[in-house]
């Protein structure tokens, strides 16, 4: 069980948070991956799974806290509430986590929490602190983060509309959310909230302001959650809700009116390396069943296993492939984030955005296949892991919003580029000259006659 | 509304289909598809999805029934009970059907029915016609089909394991089986069971029987209902279904002892041509709701309309290529069983059957993406068509099976085929001779030097 | 060698035709295929290369005007000079050329000349029809097609920039132009060329005009012939020639002044009938050298043979379902267009036009990968098929021209898509309230308090 | 000109090799890349292209050991000869070696040399290194490595069948070799052959040696040379030679008989290696043309230019992101062969051989495809590196036979990931009983009666 470092980062790794990687694997493994059907047994049926609150949870979250598995999130240097990892060290054990259901939110690492904290720990005042990052850093409440909204095209955060309108020392908030994941929990107790406090700053990037609302005030409506391919991801779920002339207090906004694009580019990072890491974790988890399939000796479709069949062992390699390269690729953006900050990571963060769920999805997929019906039902855990993963190529941003954004930054050395390509050609020119040569064109001597 | 046929299976149509047709593009769009969501939600929650019989389809079913849209999938020409389309005629009707959840029911087209009516119209004898037939005809009671179990890799049909035991006048049946589509729903009433009756047979296969087992004989256990995603297809679902000593009247089994190869063989042809029509529906469905999203004026990421945005387009285009080529490919394999049979059309059934899957997952998969989290949601109908489809990759067999057997069939040719190009090869050099020419080959010259 | 046809076209297939394709089939598996490397080898050597006749392909075209297999290309109904065959069964035709190097030309239906004879047979006057057209259509001289340029994006016809200024009774062209395939041939006598005669006119689709130029007339110079990867393609090739001054007498105009667009419109439809045709005739020789490769008793890596080894059947099926979907794509528009003319099927040929190029390349690539180093090298038909190939995805334009353009044609259907689903749902919603059921969304009871 | 080093690397990558890459990146960009179209033009047409010695390809090799970058592909610490740079320090260097034609051989790492010299280094007894490896390493002459046969299925070197007899103090060859590359050269002076010197040998992978022979030795005879897609490569090029009684003296044998497959597997590591990350380079340099392309002001189709059109910034940012992606991978490969030699990072260096030529190929296909004619002509370095870049899918044996071996070796932990799953299923059993719940499972109770 002893969890696997590429080469190339070995030398990034402390030894703690080796120690500390294999005790989160092992607890994953053995305590996490089997406590998974417990926790969906226990959070039951029908309307009651947005109310139940499974037992099993707080067991995991006792052992982890225990275990000092604990809030790894928070990156050393950065807070002082930090147990003292890098990104990149947290991102091998967030690998781990993605691997079960419950592993992220037993050791208090589980989205929108984290970004939340996050947000929290960097921006809050005192009090915010006290009355909203303590109970979430202890685990004994949990939070959701309302940005995206039904009626616009929210990849786009400019057009973000619910309104925050400011009446003595009070805002008054007005609008819809939806994908507001983790919503639906009963211990949801804190909303992080975007909205437009200014819609007529000439600086569209100053017009919104984070504010953070209770869950339960008055004017709030849940109007219903979301459902991913069938799954309604209860308790934690996906909420469309209502903001109906909801009164905060002024003093619940965060770091100060019109910054609300400062405070959400500084959330995304890590997030996105958060998922990007889990979503390797449950590629390996998706491989291990695979190959428990290919070599169970009760399929033998045409008198031979399934590993013995044409594709499979293919499959087997692009997907050893396909996850080792996407997970190379995730701890290259962490690191340059340990070492130069989010900001100065833009394009490595963004390239894990982009490929690791689209790798995700194509490995768990041939799991699915070569499981036939066992894959896209119950009795594995591919088809929800598929489903979960497949909502990462639309959140924060659909794919093809980040390719386009990549690829204009890209072509920003358009014009360096062919210069020197043109200077390149110039410099052959002389040099034919210099050497008294010529190139050589196929057929420049045909002399076609009347 | 005016359904679209490809010109180049204009031909094909009577006069008669193309009325017929353009009746169910309308039924569909007017009728079927806006009562898909009132299906739904008379299904109601919980474990009365399996209790409930939603109101809705019988009013459709009337309808259908008025405008003579009745078991059009029964080919003409080989059952005296078909309203009399051809295979390719019907094709173009399914394809409609696909769009709409309820449409295949309301029109008494529905899988598994139609497969087990298939097979009591070619297979059956007078008594089991009269019992099962009629009412499945009328549409009075529904069926499910059950062949695949959980324990073998059953894409081999020779591993099918469910015990048939012969004592008597009975058959006494033992065993599991799964993946019964259709037999969560009140209204079925009678299963299409195909089990071993002669393990020892030295031909394994004519070791296969299959009987007409009453829904809710003792001995039938129900175990759960199979997932797809997360969805459970109720009320008609996939059945986990347990035989302990059910007892059937011999005079229930179809067409005789160690036949069962015969029949499912027959039954599998027309039902791949079906699922694939209604998957190009689906597809088309899917590029509309596309077509709906890329043009709302309330989507305007970053200033433009979605279709204004860089892949889009091609997206839409490759689209409409990708579905309008698939459609041919079953349409020939339809052609061709009109022509000629199922038994001659097995290469263009399994091309159909492997291609169109894997074409319409694409197809709907860009609308999703197009959709952001609308698209994976409750909120459009394409997740849920995304993930019935998906499951055609596996129904039947996982395509990997019926690809290596394309392939082993297709080789069949290698020697032939080898035989020529070496036949081609001797020409050319003995032509090459007769014309005094060598063939030029480069560096031919090159003397090195010690 | 009894050719093969679909069962969706065969009732479009005269016994003529049948009869005539068997003929076609023999000649060029049994005459062209293995005359191929003769033609190769009398090409010869360096400079000689543009210069040389390769005798081999006088006595193909004899024996195919012998057999009756000349011209096959004139459809039938539209120009008095056809020999009478469809579209679509010249179209079947076409594949078996496809399929050999020599054989389009040993029959006369080789390109550029299709084209252009087709240009001059229907838009033509009588005097340019005696010059030009009867030695064309008797197979004594060959043509090429000058519009592509290289300066400028011509997959925009409008931005074509070659010069024609009108002084008395000639037109003075100045310009370049490249992608002149066939150019380079001895025998070709004679140039269409587009140019722009009217740089002012304020449609601009009536700027260019199509006049006839003979090859060698002064003030031109082939410059160069371009390479295709490493292919010359000689003797025929693909020039890079510029017009210095040339002097045409007005008479050559073809059909008038500023009908250019009209009379290259026109021109394309067949000709892109005819490369997809001819390719998925080159992709069914790939497929049989890669059978006959992976049957070869000598090539036993790891003690199978290479049928035995993981995915090479697959990729045997694959191909062959692709190129069958692929020929019905085609033929399918070579139908539409024998009904209703080129102008009624743009949709149909454009997507032939971008679907075939990328399965060929495909299979082909398979193929090559199937023989290792000899599918790279001069020993297999393998690396020049592909070569010659990719210049269809970009030849008349690349495929993302067109597919921009199907896209948009498609999206106009948008708006009235939109007005269809948005009548649907709100038919749904007065069914739902008809039948006083409410649609469940899960969480729609969730309370939670402050 | 900085060069590019990824964060991750970041910390292996010496200052020393940092100036260096620096000065590599200078003289690749500024030397050799103009200099390509010298080198091509020097080597003339026709026959004598194996015979001219490029001139310009003198001067640059002067300049580059002026500028000290010479044999740098030599891994420090495993060779006295070396320049002291890791293989991951080497990486990099190659990375913009592969840029130009002429970049590697001016810097004395070209290929095949860099793997022969690594052999006499390494096996090399001192009159072996003395009378080959120190011209070698000089740039003296030049050789070739010739292990693939003609008549085999040669990616299983087992069935290498070259003949080597020893008749008193010689080996007597004879047998065929094909795509000897680098064996077209005049300066090519010495061959290192793999033959079969025991066949009868129990152990198939002791049947095999290695012995130097000098190029020129008689009965040696260069048939030809292989082409890649129609380009000779000349004068390097790939021989077809045969070997009919050719002697040499025994003390040419490398490390001893029967130790062929120790030598050779020695050889692959490395040269894999090196070969990836001059890929990497080509599809930087690929990626710039088209950058260059894109934003060419005189190509603007439909009023827009390419980079303002439907997909081409996505095709951007996806090689953006599938060449980093790539370098990393191969990165780790030289960081683990660093830290724990060749025979360690087996799995690894698989990984990079079969997806980075995919990687490229596709890059370059896109930059191709936006070049539309030019792309495939010589008018761009793309058309030859797409062709150079496709035998490394071949090379070495073909990606199937690399992915099957990966999957089998990752196919060796299936049993204990299968007895890992059964646990944790077993312990979920446990604990569901612990917490007295049970598995909700849908449709459970459906009662089903006759």
């Amino acid at each position: 069980m002893s969890a696997y470092i590429p080469d190339l980062v070995a030398s990034r790794v402390s030894d703690r948070a080796r120690r500390q990687l294999d005790v989160v694997a092992k607890f994953v493994e053995e305590e996490c991956i089997p406590a998974d059907p417990v926790f969906e047994a226990q959070i039951g049926e029908g309307a009651s799974r947005w109310e139940n609150h499974p037992a099993i949870i707080d067991d995991l979250k006792a052992k982890a806290k225990n275990l000092g598995l604990w809030n790894m999130f928070l990156p050393k240097g950065h807070y002082k509430e930090s147990p003292g990892y890098t990104n990149l060290e947290y991102g091998l054990m967030a690998e781990w986590l993605g691997k079960s259901r419950t592993a992220s939110e037993a050791t208090n690492c589980a989205a929108p929490d984290t970004g939340n904290m996050e947000v929290l720990a960097k921006y809050g005042n005192d009090a915010q602190k006290a009355k909203w990052l303590k109970p979430l850093m202890d685990g004994e409440i949990r939070s959701a983060f309302l940005m995206t909204e039904p009626d616009v095209a929210s990849s786009d955060a400019r057009n973000i509309q619910l309104n925050m309108r400011k009446e003595g020392d009070e805002y008054i908030l007005n609008g819809s959310k939806w994908w507001s994941s983790g919503a639906g929990d009963p211990r949801c107790k804190v909303y992080i909230v975007m909205g437009k406090s200014d819609p007529n700053n000439k600086d569209p990037y100053k017009q919104q302001s984070v504010i953070i609302v209770p869950a339960g005030t008055k004017g709030i409506k849940i109007h219903r959650m979301l459902n991913v391919y069938g799954y309604d991801d209860a308790p934690h779920g996906h909420g469309h809700i209502s903001f109906n002339n909801v009164r905060v207090p002024a003093s619940n906004l965060v770091l100060g009116e019109g910054r609300g694009f400062e405070i959400i580019q500084g959330r995304l990072g890590p997030g996105r390396i958060h998922h990007a890491m889990r979503s390797i974790g449950a590629s390996e988890r998706a491989l291990e069943w695979m190959l428990m399939r290919i070599n169970d000796p009760k399929k033998t479709p045409f008198g031979k296993q399934l590993r013995q069949h044409g594709v499979i062992l293919e499959w087997v390699a692009k997907s050893r492939i396909e996850i080792d390269a996407a997970r190379l690729v995730v701890l290259n953006a962490a690191a340059r984030m340990d070492d130069l900050g989010p900001k100065a990571s833009l394009k490595e963060i963004a390239q894990a955005k982009v490929l690791i769920p689209q790798m995700a999805l194509t490995v768990i997929d041939r799991a699915v296949q070569a499981f036939g019906g066992a894959g896209v039902s119950q009795d594995t855990p591919l088809a929800n892991m598929w489903a979960q993963i497949r909502t990462l190529r639309l959140a924060d941003g659909p794919d093809e919003v980040h390719l386009q954004q990549m690829g204009r930054n890209e072509n920003k050395r358009g014009t360096e580029v062919a210069q020197k390509i043109e200077a390149q050609k110039h410099k052959s020119e002389q040099l034919l000259k210099q050497h008294g040569v010529l190139r050589s064109q196929p057929g420049a001597n045909i002399q076609h006659k009347l």
